[in-house]
């Protein structure tokens, strides 16, 4: 029999890319075509069932090799009805994504949010390659993560498993309010919105520091180049994003015993300066016995790894 | 065919505890014999297995019912070698358990550390009974765990998933050292040690405190009766500990969201006093999605939990 391929789609508010992945999790072709959020759900839908069709078509297989299509995204979903909640930046509120694309493709369907995605495609041929469990941060303008047991995204009890980003980790006296309403979560010192957070506070304050010559609005990027070039109020805000990401993975260890900590996203860019900083956390914080032969590693796949996750649902979920 | 039966070991310093069980986790018979660990680890073996046998011939099930046997004890176990690697108090260390068991008895034979087991216990059949994603914490001399996912204990990458007493919760500032090493652990705070230290620390501060008169050591129920009887200090003490274990379990909500959390051990004796700061503090410090129907409820089966884990691990591990 021929070999079964399976196409991911990552379903942003702007684009909408597809990829053909093998069993093994290689992204073998990759096409992307726009949203048109503006036109409504119907022809959101309508996109993705042309793009699914037109990637296989224009490959060197066919449409009968393909045994299912995943879908991520940014929202919340339930993951076991293959609904869409709610999905703010492609206008989605309640929608049976599943059922409709199965009826138009006359294929299996699975859909799960953008951070289990990205979990998921790391772990199946990315960074975690080969490792029944690991733990993936996304460190965007928020931070999301992944839980990966036995080679298959974790949801828990009501599909929830994975918010990394709203660990509490700050203490109290220097705790801000998250985005989600608690304070003191993750996600507000280490994501980029947490960053530029800090850094415009920096400036405010009157700080010396580079940061105050940046033209324009201040990027995670510039306050992570400033560090590297020495100034130390932006080293400063690197080291704090970084330890209570290491703080926070000090935890997931102690629950967990993940075999790695895998970290994507914009943020994860920063490379050395940041994930020195987070391993020695780690090291700190963790009691030896969880320590050892656990890596945390950056991330592989870069924006692949929605497409390549999405690909992935089909068979590790 | 009759009914399979399986028999639970809860291995103590003092005393070897045996039950059997049937398939749905029932206790149906216990039996209690000295462990005469003096006489080294042959004679602890060779009690095993006269107890185990004893059990069944007194019962009104036959040997060829037994399905296999399981045993817990506090230590670092290899729970897929069935090696028991270190047990203080039992004065094992590098002991093939397993093997040496198998032998005596021609039964399959699984091992685990006491907090998977009580963990397994009360999953299987006592407060998390029908939940298959629930995490057990021991609250005694130490903070154990154990975490349950789809009805099984998770082992994690090296087999210490659930090192809960583990989680670095406590702010640099006002952390001291854990026995693992690490400063800040949940242990120093939420342990019946944690409680008792803090009681000794305010006495020895000469703070205004019924705990003062207290004849003899100061004991962790001391320390709640006094809470309960309105003396401010130990109220403290408690509500202390009760931060601090509602703040992990926040934590452990957003990486694992389980349905349940269960609290045994000692320390669980002191009731709603612990109880009711431990849910307001979770519910203070965890999002809301990560809430719903989320519950923090006692142990149910006491001492029995060990004998009855370790009945299941042949079913459930």
């Amino acid at each position: 029999m021929s070999e079964s391929i399976y196409v991911g789609v990552d379903l942003g508010g702007t684009t909408i890319k597809v990829g053909i992945c093998n069993e093994k999790g290689q992204l073998l072709e990759k096409y992307e075509g726009a949203t048109e959020v503006e036109k409504g759900v119907d022809t959101v839908i309508a996109n993705i069932e042309k793009y699914v069709r037109h990637i296989v078509e224009q490959s060197s297989y066919s449409w009968d090799q393909l045994a299912g299509v995943g879908a991520g995204l940014a929202g919340f979903t339930n993951v076991k009805e293959g609904i869409i909640i709610l999905a703010p930046n492609i206008g989605f509120r309640n929608v049976p994504m599943r059922a409709l694309l199965e009826e138009r493709l006359g294929k299996p369907v699975k859909i799960d949010n953008d951070a289990n995605v990205a979990a998921l495609g790391e772990a199946w041929s990315g960074a975690g390659k080969g490792i029944d469990n690991c733990v993936c941060y996304t460190l965007g303008t928020g931070v999301g993560g992944g839980i990966i047991i036995n080679g298959k995204i974790y949801q828990g009890f009501s599909g929830m498993a994975g918010e990394l980003g709203h660990i509490s980790v700050v203490p109290d006296l220097e705790a801000i309010q998250c985005g989600c309403g608690k304070m003191g979560c993750l996600e507000t010192v280490s994501s980029a919105t947490g960053i530029i957070r800090m850094a415009n506070d920096a400036v405010e304050r009157g700080d010396r520091t580079s940061l105050a010559l940046v033209e324009g609005k201040i990027m995670a990027k510039d306050v992570f180049d400033a560090a590297k070039s020495g100034d130390e109020v932006a080293l400063r805000i690197v080291n704090r994003a970084s330890y209570y990401l290491g703080k926070s993975m000090a935890a997931v260890a102690a629950v967990l015993n993940p075999e790695r900590f895998i970290v994507g996203g914009g943020v994860s860019k920063a490379g050395d300066i940041l994930f020195e900083e987070v391993r020695q956390v780690f090291a700190k914080l963790t009691p030896e016995p969880l320590q050892a032969g656990v890596q945390i590693i950056p991330a592989e796949l870069g924006n692949d790894a929605g497409i390549v996750g999405a690909a992935g649902l089909l068979l590790r979920s």
